[in-house]
């Protein structure tokens, strides 16, 4: 939706070097990763952790090392590389070269016909209204709002003031604070040889029902999956949501929390103000993180932690005792 | 000034399902907390603690449960209650129905009228001015600000581009820097039966003489009482300050500094950069707070800490010896 | 540039209660430390360190105790002062009395004059562009861009939507995110008789080539001297850089980080999310620091640390072993 190509296989192979030929005409239109690769998706394999979805996957074209082959499935074109990694990078700046760096589009809508269309709405003084967002009923935007393309905006939502909106699907019943910035690029990149290669972001940001989020909050959508927020998760001020994070339901994260790429929180999680969660982790239902936490490890259900790195919260008060108890 | 109201208390019982007739007329104008409550508030009594404040409140009607009937006095309405929280917030949510959410506001005054009006102040472009703001003299308007409905801004004062104040009134001598939010709601709330209940937040910021906010931070307006920062007290950028904080004079808040709701702090405090102190605690006068503590628990007057959680400076450094000293 | 000036020595004497006369007319241009202070500055001496910079320095007139006064070379005036620190902030509040705070600017272009100017860049709208500041070539500019007078913009550059650019050098190929504020002043100011005294920040912001900062970040600009970030040097979201820092080439600052005035960070080094560095320290190159740590003192070449305080972070999972392997 937001990332929309259509690129012949051979002009891919060609980036990385490989002149073949192909008997079929075979077109390829997103990129995405093993777990969730469909028809018409180039993904990679780059690890044995990975086989059971590459024996099963659904993609058109996947790049591996040639020791994979055999796992290949008939409807997937198997890319032999030396470097899945890099090559899987080339491949992803040449797909969606126009989307390494966030530019601004001129390709909005004038205020008055935002207004004309949406009679219910109510709109600020200078909201930047991309084409082909959809916006639901009811819905309240404050001044000097930035909505980008193909964004779509639920009933009953609110946004606050100098909010910027991309690549976001907003649910129902959404509150979002002032000055948040939503579905930016996150902060992904590799490191090749001492260089930093940026690399395109082409994941969402998905609110879903009654989420509300604070001032000044980032969320950034995914690499090439998407951050989610779940329904009644509410967020504080000065939050940021790296990319790939998925958040449950019923949670409730305080001011100034940090939740690293690709790390999942389950459902009625609180998360205290000024804690982070590093990358990569698991984060059960129900667990309590106590203020200025720092969780380098994952979390099982129903755990309360506190500390840095973070314990349960018993051996915490037993290791620190004297220095909890009000005087 | 911010939020009136004049509800007839009949309308008020219906609400918590009690049908009761009253001889005399009683009209309520606000919601009110035990300690301040005056002729023609709501209030609500919840603990023994607060005993004392009800036996004397001038408040014209008071939630309780049935057996502190005895100590409310002749000039207080008494209203059982079963469960005085829940039905102070429902009382709150439909007294305040327009103010669980901070809708954007369509009634804001053209630049050219503010201009005219204010001849001796600088405005920058897009200045969203709404009505029955006041404006002292020689005051310097970023671009892109917006102050909302009621505001107060006292004599030279000078504000930066993309700041958004409500609810607030500000001393003289105050500056407040880039894309600060000061006077949102604040993230507070009711967690019933699981549910996340929005809770109206009718309280105000006050900004005293000379104050000094860095850049990108908020300061959230208190939900019944204010939010106060006294004279002379500087913050640094990305500060976060919750609902009901009050800070004394002179104090000097570093950068990304967090301070959980309700919390007081006094004069001539120090507050290093990152540090976050939870809340309802007491900080005492002329504190020191290393950078990156975490406070759980309240600090005597001049009292020196640091670390998480924070202890008496010297003791952190003796516990920390071999970290502290630079090779 | 920034801050042009040319003042009277006999002005300057006046201000610190002084009336001496001067044969030859002598004029200052600006204010520097004595690090790097030139023909025409004005500077200071304050501690026997500085001394071998007393002794070379080619500064005009130089702030001192009578002690020093027999190294002061001939074409430096000594201004001898019982209080150095004290007279150098009277002087810099008369240089600069109009930068002690970042006033709003009406000395702005209207939109359809840049865009003749530079038709081969993309400007958003509402963008505010002051007087004397040179854009380069391939600049996409988002929408409520603020940039103020005299800053420098290079070729390649891509600014986000509601940033702030003041008083900056910003180099080729680099990239803004969303609501960043570049070159305001920084939290800088004397406690004199426990009353907070501002100070002029005359310094600037030198973003290098291929540098990247996130969103919501702040990089205030320096003191006297510049807040420099080397070449390929990336910052996440929420990132508060102080005044005076000095970051090298080929860093990745992760979010929520904040690093204290005057630090000097080198080449290659990483920096987790949500840690915070001290003021005044010197990092090395190559070091990596894991994220929430706390760094309160310098780190050598190639060091790995992690903890508050942080320590090397073999020590640190050796004193927290059973918190970070993953069950």
């Amino acid at each position: 939706m937001f990332f929309k190509k259509k690129i012949n296989i051979l002009d891919i192979l060609n980036i990385i070097g490989k002149k073949k030929k192909i008997k079929k005409k075979l077109f390829i239109y997103k990129i995405a990763n093993i777990h969730d690769a469909e028809k018409g998706d180039l993904t990679i394999c780059n690890h044995d952790k990975y086989l059971n979805f590459l024996k099963k996957t659904k993609s058109s074209a996947c790049i591996i090392k040639k020791k994979y082959k055999k796992y290949v499935p008939a409807n997937c074109y198997p890319i032999i590389s030396i470097n899945p990694d890099i090559d899987f990078i080339k491949v992803s700046n040449f797909f969606y070269k126009d989307f390494i760096v966030d530019k601004v589009s001129k390709n909005f809508l004038r205020l008055s016909t935002i207004v004309k269309k949406y009679k219910k709405n109510i709109f600020g003084s200078n909201f930047i209204c991309e084409k082909n967002v959809k916006l639901g009923k009811n819905i309240s935007v404050g001044h000097n709002v930035i909505i980008k393309e193909n964004c779509i905006i639920g009933n009953n939502v609110n946004i606050g003031s100098n909010v910027i909106i991309s690549h976001s699907i907003i649910g129902n019943n959404v509150n979002i604070g002032d000055g948040s910035n939503i579905g930016k690029k996150g902060f992904g990149f590799k490191v090749i040889n001492k260089k930093i290669i940026r690399v395109p972001h082409v994941g969402k940001v998905i609110l879903k029902d009654n989420v509300e989020i604070g001032s000044n909050c980032n969320i950034d959508r995914g690499s090439i999956t998407d951050t989610i927020i779940g329904e009644f998760t509410f967020l504080d001020n000065q939050v940021h949501i790296a990319h790939n994070v998925q958040i449950g339901s019923y949670c409730i994260i305080a001011a100034q929390v940090g939740i690293a790429g690709s790390t999942k929180i389950g459902n009625n999680v609180e998360v205290g103000g000024q804690s982070g969660i590093s990358g990569h982790l698991n984060i059960g239902n129900n667990v309590k993180i106590a203020g200025k936490s720092g969780v380098i490890r994952n979390i099982e259900d129903n755990k309360v932690v506190m500390g840095y790195p973070s314990q349960d919260i018993k051996e915490f008060i037993k290791n620190n005792r004297g220095l909890i108890k009000k005087k």
